[in-house]
């Protein structure tokens, strides 16, 4: 047989998914007829709102048309209406609807940025920003975050001293995946100061929005002078448990970066009708859905963080946002730790899957002994999660004295 | 305020989808109380099958999940079992659904390619590869065809007189849009050649596959050989009606390439899952489906390239595929006078919007007294829509004579 044709580097530098590469393991688990928790992806089992499947169920046109490329008219009114309600006022023109947050990174980072171009990540980040960034063509220049400081910003110096004449934004995610820190409105002010400054996109992941739980998540879109520099990459698939959706949007008040967009959005034509039809429905659900699963995922944190303080070696520590901990784990090894809790560990029949820290780091070396935990089950799943986690340290740290 | 900072230079070279930018036009047209033949773009008015509302309602789930990334498993079935009814059997994994033919073409030329690389496309061609291609940072090198030869492929000298160290692939669309031409086995065999011969990719967009009125079109999966090098970018929004529903596939039994598609589709974690399930449920819908259709469409063809004919000055050939028309028009600036149709002509309150030729050209100055008529409506429409372009013409061409 002729022989295949190479692939481009971007190809061959595209890591599988760190949060999904454990799947085959957990599925094998599974075939031996262990019951898997999964704190290893951000899939919450909270119902997606009625209104969504009513919205649906309801729709009586006979041909599944495209939509316009900004997205349909019901679905960018009620995401007005949405951040009208946070008092955001944003115009018609500026929220191009997405096909998931996903789709909202890409077409931002490659508007601008070129190839070759640097954009500013805080690490640890989620993951796929540098799947993104790859097929972009575009350099992730990952600036550190600690543990021991909650892994809030560094110092503008500190950011400063990463930038080249290159660098075209810099990424935040706010509350953040994987860490769960809400950023307070000084490290916001910096932000600000640094993007007016040095010119700068502020590429705002604001996915996790309504996951606080000490105090609201601020907008980047609420920083005065920072209209033409703000740009939100938003999602509805943690905030309605609308994961399978990919309903999300670009938002920003910069008119040509969003003339950008819908010329990006135009290329792909439209995202799916079906679904904009359910999530322009969304908005109705309101703070009567949010408040019991904000209550609900404060329920999970506690419990999570409460069990996970007590496995001793054990560093993290209480985020106040999102779904997830970012924790350092007594073990040598996490990727190989979390491997073996699928292939050889289980604790009555069950075990626990996790994502492992590397994946959410660019600098190599960095995370090998952290591991992120979603707490998307319930708080007593959770907690029987990481007891089977504890456990798991204890025999896997004992098997290695062994060795 | 301070002023922006400035985009990338894709951004700035990014087009307005030349189908979509008359729409404006056709929207003031509206309110003016003008009724609007739609001949501008691919959207069938035929209905979607019923399985697919079906599926759709009787999803019973609470909670709308990520799917996996390579796809749902019922729906990657449906696709080898569809693809069997053809004499192609694939296996499970030389599958990948991804969110409409779009995003097939940009994985695809994204793993072929690297910024800077080139590929091959056949002009006229499908507007939006110049989009993907310079979201992914990849030329695009035209190789002409021509009207007077049905807009099938040249010689393979005059191919490989574009080829340069950097070119990675060739671009086919068969059945073509926006021409309707659907490529002979002869063409086929030496593109097959060529591939061999040079290494090539050959990136085959088969959407209309079905759409064939003077026999099947052949795909690139049923050429010996080119196992390695074959990738078909695919899309059920024609075959079903579907445009909407953003679901599409890229298939190829090149192992190492299938194996980058998923790691790509891992980065946007999944396709609609809702979406899905409906889009599973039809390839029980068949031949039953497909039958009528295409009979539907051989008469819509009939009618609009016999009014064409009756147009003095007007040339083109019977295609005999897809559902464009692409027709030289006897008048100055194609651009213009489609821009015309719209603001200042109505004949009886109707007038029509065309794509104006140069959208589908990537060489400056082609295409100018060129359009393309996506005859999707019923005969009847579409002869009244070309009668008014008919009378458009002459309107257009005795103002422009007194000028």
């Amino acid at each position: 047989m002729t022989p295949a044709p190479q692939l481009s580097h971007r190809a061959s530098i595209m890591p599988a998914s760190p949060i999904r590469k454990l799947v085959p393991l957990g599925d094998a688990a599974k075939q031996r007829g262990t019951h898997v928790y999964h704190l290893n992806i951000g899939q919450p089992d909270i119902e997606t709102p009625p209104e969504f499947f009513d919205a649906v169920r309801a729709y009586q046109e006979k041909v599944i048309a495209y939509g316009n490329s900004q997205g349909i008219r019901l679905f960018i009114e009620s995401l007005q209406e949405y951040y009208a309600s946070l008092s955001i006022p944003l115009a018609f023109n500026d929220i191009v609807i997405t096909t998931g947050g996903s789709e909202a990174i890409m077409f931002a980072m490659m508007a601008v940025a070129q190839p070759g171009d640097e954009i500013l990540v805080f690490e640890p980040f989620y993951t796929n920003y540098n799947g993104f960034a790859i097929m972009a063509g575009v350099t992730l220049v990952p600036v550190g975050t600690k543990a021991e400081d909650g892994f809030h910003l560094p110092s503008a110096e500190e950011i400063e001293a990463h930038l080249t004449p290159r660098t075209r934004a810099m990424v935040i995610c706010n509350p953040n995946n994987p860490t769960g820190t809400v950023l307070g409105d000084d490290e916001l002010l910096m932000v600000r100061d640094l993007a007016l400054k040095h010119n700068l996109y502020v590429l705002s992941d604001e996915v996790y929005r309504e996951f606080a739980y000490e105090g609201a998540a601020r907008s980047v879109l609420q920083l005065e002078g920072l209209e033409q520099h703000a740009v939100v990459m938003d999602s509805l698939s943690k905030r309605y448990s609308l994961c399978g959706g990919r309903m999300g949007a670009v938002i920003s008040r910069n008119r040509a970066f969003m003339e950008v967009m819908l010329r990006f959005g135009q290329a792909r034509l439209c995202s799916a009708t079906l679904e904009q039809v359910g999530a322009a429905a969304l908005v109705a659900a309101g703070a009567k859905y949010f408040d019991p699963m904000i209550a609900e995922y404060r329920q999970r944190r506690d419990a999570t963080f409460e069990e996970l303080q007590n496995i001793p070696g054990m560093l993290c520590r209480k985020p106040s946002g999102a779904f997830y901990i970012m924790a350092q784990f007594p073990v040598d090894d996490i990727e190989r730790f979390a491997a073996w809790l699928l292939t050889d560990f289980s604790d009555g029949g069950e075990t626990t899957m996790l994502a492992p820290g590397p994946g959410f780091y660019a600098t190599p070396g960095r995370g090998t002994s952290e591991a992120r935990l979603a707490y998307v089950l319930n708080a007593p799943e959770c907690r029987r999660a990481v007891e089977i986690v504890a456990r798991g340290i204890e025999a896997y740290n004992s098997l290695n004295r062994k060795d």
